[in-house]
């Protein structure tokens, strides 16, 4: 249907159509929200290019994409389609060929200059990250999704993830383990950090020794999972709890104690972080895993949510959320053994 | 640089340069080879808005991301993302709330309308799809993921997603297996039907009676894995063999397995499809998996690199690949035990 077939069913110019379905402030309450019902109602939509020029907006949120974490991202860009699908807006997704700084910096002043985006997130900080400082500066609203330590005023989304470690690091210590190993992501990521921070301040508060032998990290894999644990599993003086950074290296950890004839929730205990991807859930693993949980999902849903905020004004320094990160405890941990 | 900077570098006028970068044919192929490679040297990159604004190009590629299968979309934005990455080009991600029909139409209409895109990817064709009509009717380029028997030229690349549950099932039948069960993806979708087809194709050939009791369809999540394989397993005559749609799956069917004190690869052989995520592999599982398997990251490559072709001039008449599936053996699969 066409704005003025439209507007002539609610009898009203298609200018005042128009203003009320804008936002215009010269519109009344009542007819903004009789021209809002009746678009529902008559499946009336704006010419999005229209709407787009006279708003000046690109419609669309832009996120670069790396190389690794995939399905992480998948799961927060379905969360961010949740929110947006609502709002006409889209999702631009900038490949990136590798970690090159120069190449990454560039990336971004582009993307603004495109003008192709009204707001930006960014995925994965570093404590101390150039793209925030960039951003910024070139004045484009952009969202972080994690934290940074920059001194430069940023909106940001974080989960709790020193208090996860923490708490699962502590739960661990309750159940008599001393030998508990740490599988953490990539090093240089702010999470990274605080999930390293998280584990040794449990390990010390308790005054258990750290052991830099039972610290390794990586990429969150099947594969490395495997890997880690069945090195970590060979040692002289084997770690009796393991905290895995994902589900995806949980499954590698409880492939790396079966193959060594061991069993998990017995032998070894096990607590992973589980963003709850929904074809591969933490009750349903054998025996079912223990884990600090929070939605990548809903991350996505939020940051979308808070990203729209931006771009319609709101203050990037009122938008600091931190999320707490429940610990569930399931099968997959067992006081140690003596 | 600027293009002026740059040109005066190269001692040629900024008109030349720019004509050279776009392959204009008033500049001499030698002229054009060089500048080229300067501009790689020097790190001169042409102002991605200047060249789209000449070029008439958007810079972007669209894809509609539904609700389902976000790990399958994220392996093949990857493959995409590869592919993309040295054309300056992006992908646009459109969310879609719901499979409403009137919708989808909608969506895909706004989209040409809006001039963001080059081209379109078409995903989980149906077999007679309206968005394929639709697409072609408005001169959009676009590429279908999968196939359609609609009457309308489009370009396309394809598994062979037939031939590889015909070769499962018919191994499955040499290993002895007369109950054989099939978890599939949704109905509706032509590799569904692709699969159906390969496997009654191969019951039928070799005299082995179709029980639909045997057949399942669902989203390729571990839980429903779970679930089918554990009713299947619990009939009076159960199958002694699952043929098992997606990696996913087969994890839900490994415990369903398990959970019932029967061993993979002893009382229930299992073949799953394999699209090669690089966080769950067939190898690693316990025991290792016996699998048909095609590279969703490959395709993605591909489909970025046709749409590519589509959008230079190529014919869709031209573009028809249909990818053979490979079906590697591993512990997953034994002779029918008597």
């Amino acid at each position: 249907m066409k704005l003025r077939e439209f507007a002539k069913q609610l009898g009203l110019s298609p200018t005042t159509v128009s203003r009320a379905l804008s936002g215009y402030p010269e519109v009344s309450e009542v007819t903004r929200a009789r021209v809002a019902e009746e678009a529902v109602r008559l499946g009336y939509r704006p010419n999005v290019n229209a709407v787009r020029l006279k708003t000046g907006r690109a419609g669309a949120i832009g996120v670069v994409m790396g190389r690794a974490g995939e399905f992480h991202f998948a799961e927060f860009m379905a969360g961010m389609a949740e929110r947006l699908v609502a709002e006409d807006t889209d999702i631009l997704v900038i490949p990136m060929a590798d970690p090159d700084h120069n190449d990454e910096m560039q990336l971004y002043r582009r993307l603004v200059e495109s003008q192709r985006v009204d707001a930006i997130i960014v995925h994965s900080p570093r404590p101390n990250d150039e793209r925030i400082a960039l951003l910024h500066r070139l004045g484009m609203p952009f969202l972080v999704h994690g934290r940074s330590d920059i001194d430069v005023p940023h909106a940001w989304l974080d989960i709790d993830n020193e208090g996860a470690v923490r708490r699962a690091t502590s739960h661990l210590i309750d159940l008599g383990h001393t030998r508990i190993a740490m599988i953490n992501g990539r090093p240089g990521a702010t999470y990274a950090l605080h999930r390293d921070k998280g584990y040794r301040d449990a390990l010390q508060s308790r005054g258990v020794e750290l052991d830099p032998q039972l610290i390794a990290s990586g990429n969150f894999t099947d594969e490395l999972g495997f890997r880690f644990a069945r090195s970590l599993l060979e040692q002289a003086n084997p770690p009796t709890a393991i905290v895995a950074g994902s589900m995806m290296t949980a499954l590698g950890v409880y492939r790396a104690v079966r193959s060594l004839g061991l069993q998990v929730g017995r032998e070894v205990s096990v607590i992973a972080h589980d963003d709850v991807f929904p074809y591969l859930t933490a009750d349903n693993m054998a025996p079912s895993l223990s884990a600090t949980r929070s939605s990548m999902r809903a991350a996505g849903t939020r940051c979308a949510d808070l990203v729209l905020q931006l771009v319609s004004g709101r203050s990037p320094l009122e938008i600091h959320e931190l999320w707490p990160v429940e610990l569930i405890l399931r099968e997959s941990t067992a006081p140690v053994q003596r």
